[in-house]
């Protein structure tokens, strides 16, 4: 349930281009679940799944179709197309994320003398910013984020807690790094010596991400050894993601939770990566592709589609596979009744 | 191997209600494996894996069971049931684990005006404190933790070095946060627009953890969209695991490193989730579940019991098809030799 | 692409033992890949893979194979045996890693009084190291670094931004340890209780890392229960791994990207873990063993060789599986044609 300032349900229908049916001066104080919904709340039904929740909300506004006016449990409802979208709307006008005071400085902020900070730009405690960094207009570093040298960061972007980026990393305009997160940290490559001992390869590329990308807590992006490990615009991480050296992520794909991609591999646009899906280094895979949850992807895929399994294939042959799995000691039962037969026509044909 | 007060073997034996064999008066001043102990530790043997390593200790005294006296090289015993929860015993009343001074206020920690921290807490170093936070009696914050405003820390609760709370992040008493923790993190939650992109859905939920909760290193719980994500009492998390928005995880159940529930997950009491298991966003498990390592939970759980595979299925019939599989080759090879039978069979019926 | 002070290829040539073909003279001022490669880059070719881009590269110089010399683009080559392993010499003689100032001690940065920290360390703003800490010659602590007391680093070792130790650490000579690793927090150990809740098993271990490791970005090594958790010398540990108490790495193992290593498993030396490997607790792995991506290992591995597959066996025999698994559906497909067969054969046996 989050709290918001007063407002009726007619001012929250002419927000989003609905009709009121019941009190429009009805007010909202808060917005909430069906589940969790109280006195004031403002909720929606958008989904026969959470039919059970809907007959009991005690909800006092629900965003609701029109089809569903009828069985609603609250006599003021706001009629909408889509009231799980319309809900978002809502959420999004009327929840405001909370802000740094522009232009902040913390007192213990250790900022560099090189460094170009906008002056609407806010710097939190404990915030090292090192030499020749950039950073943007209205950008906010909350808390212990620490830039190494000439790290760039673009105009609205919001760095929290903990994050740490090596030198010359380059992050766009209104992006969102989540807290615990590095990026420009060394890529893994060494070569092995006779003697079965590694020689580190010089990791001397960087980082570069797009505009509009949000990534995830504790997630870890490692430089190029040369050139640049590039994040496309558009481009959504979520927690815990390995994106190792030399990969190109393409714009506007979306990457889940502990997936994980190896050097080189250069993804497409609008791929949606599940999550703890591995795929392996220097492999290509083309745009709107789809990779199931904990699939390993071992070769370049060059269509669009669905993939899943390890070794990843296309999703319709890899459920085919595992029907047949389920069916394998069935196939086993029946071998071994053709075992006995197989013996049997053999002994007729040698008589 | 562990150093402590010198203590004679009678006082230990007494602290847990056991006998000894041997000399009581003998002084034991540490704690260690059987491998490690050495001249003064005091050590434990308690399962036939490790008897090599028990003929041969070094250590002046070893709990051990009735049986094992006889073939004990040590002339020192103490006589117990269990020696292995003997030993933890122990362990527990010998050892203290470090703690802050009580009341300890960090010069340059970062304390908001309207945080309420109780005089016995104590702030590390580098602590940043958001407005109203709450913090509780005896709590401690080791080093360069951020709580974001409205963070409460209940009573008795160690919170490592380097974590991050998020907004309205709730957590109980006597919980252990381990470093590099970030919890209360947005939820991946995005509507695709029509070109590919996304727009980002607000998380305007938060975090809730009950009490006795252990969450391992560089661990991540996102915040609810709306409502609460919620971790139960007793619940004990591993390194680098992975809680999606809005997942429930009921009280007592052990969750193991690399693990990742995804979002709306609803997980029941006492489940034992294995390292590297995956659960697919919405689904529930009951109550004593057990889910093997690297498993993928795809549908719902409705029976305790034990689990394994990807889709995750009971283990038993898993076991059984993992059998299968390592015959595979050989139904191969006798669908081969049927397939000439067979053909001889049609060819004689057509003749 | 990486600037350096300008360098002729003269000069470059004999610091590698290698001779020009072209101008000598010709100055070099960026190392680059061959894309990314402009006007006074150094590039170089050495495999095929990368034939269509050493076509059309713009490198003003490049590192061939005699072999290759007459296809080259460019008029001034530098002509060697293996062209990739002379490149990252090159790089690793003319790109010098930025270092802190030696003896750097930032003014906000807390140091205990019982610390031993040697004149020429470096330690950066927010760090802070505890009671007895011991800090060698020229290591550098980059920013909000915390060591908890007793902590050891050893010479010439780089602990980078927001990194953590717990209690009694030891770390090694020429270590590069990246940001966010957590070391030495508690190993995952409880005794569960008759009523279902656990009791925490006191982790009173440490970690011990020997000399010239490197550890990735967010990694998680915990303290053993008792004793300690060994990382070897020489041992490379990429991000997001996951090390549990008590294990035992091996000299100059390799450790890819989010596998995770369960309690006390013991680990030879020269193994190479790849990406999402889980491997099992209390498990032994021979010497000069290689783990493919997200295989579960379950059992120990006595000889050395290539293994894959959840459970793991031998790599060639995985291959062949899931060959036959590709077959699956031929084989349901012959086994249904049998089945007909052995019913018309049945019935002649019978009539």
């Amino acid at each position: 349930m989050s709290r918001i300032a007063p407002v009726t349900a007619g001012e929250v229908a002419r927000s989003i281009g609905a009709s009121v049916v019941g009190d429009s001066a009805l007010v909202i104080t808060s917005l909430a679940s069906l589940q969790d919904a109280h006195e004031g709340s403002l909720s929606f039904y958008g989904s026969t799944s959470f039919k059970d929740q809907f007959l009991v909300t005690r909800a006092s506004c629900l965003l609701v179709r029109a089809s569903d006016v009828v069985l609603s449990p609250c006599s003021t409802m706001i009629v909408v197309d889509d009231p799980y979208r319309s809900f978002v709307s809502v959420v999004s006008a009327y929840v405001q994320p909370s802000r740094m005071p522009e232009g902040m400085r913390a007192a213990d902020a250790e900022v560099s003398a090189t460094a170009q900070v906008h002056t609407s730009a806010s710097i939190g405690p404990g915030c090292v910013i090192g030499e020749d960094c950039i950073i943007g207009a209205r950008a906010q570093l909350v808390a212990n984020v620490v830039l190494y040298p000439r790290t760039v960061i673009g105009d609205d972007t919001v760095v929290h807690a903990n994050v740490t980026m090596y030198t010359d990393t380059q992050i766009g305009y209104k992006c969102i790094i989540h807290a615990g997160a590095v990026i420009g940290s060394d890529g893994f490559g060494y070569v092995q010596q006779p003697d079965g001992s590694y020689l580190k390869i010089p990791q001397v590329g960087n980082v570069v991400i797009g505009d509009e990308v949000e990534i995830g807590a504790n997630v870890t992006i490692d430089r190029a050894a040369l050139g640049s490990t590039r994040i496309g615009s558009g481009v959504k991480i979520d927690n815990l993601v390995q994106i190792a050296h030399g990969v190109v992520v393409g714009e506007h794909t979306a990457i889940a939770a502990q997936a994980g991609i190896s050097g080189g591999a250069v993804i497409g646009k609008r791929n949606r990566i599940a999550g703890q899906v591995g795929i392996a280094g220097h492999v290509s895979l083309a745009d709107d592709v789809v990779v199931m949850g904990q699939s390993g992807v071992t070769k370049s895929i060059t269509a669009s589609g669905v993939y899943s399994g390890t070794p990843a294939q296309p999703h319709a042959r890899q459920l085919r596979n595992d029907a047949a799995m389920r069916d394998i000691l069935q196939m086993q039962q029946k071998i071994d009744r053709f075992a006995s037969i197989a013996e049997r026509f053999e002994s007729k044909e040698e008589s």
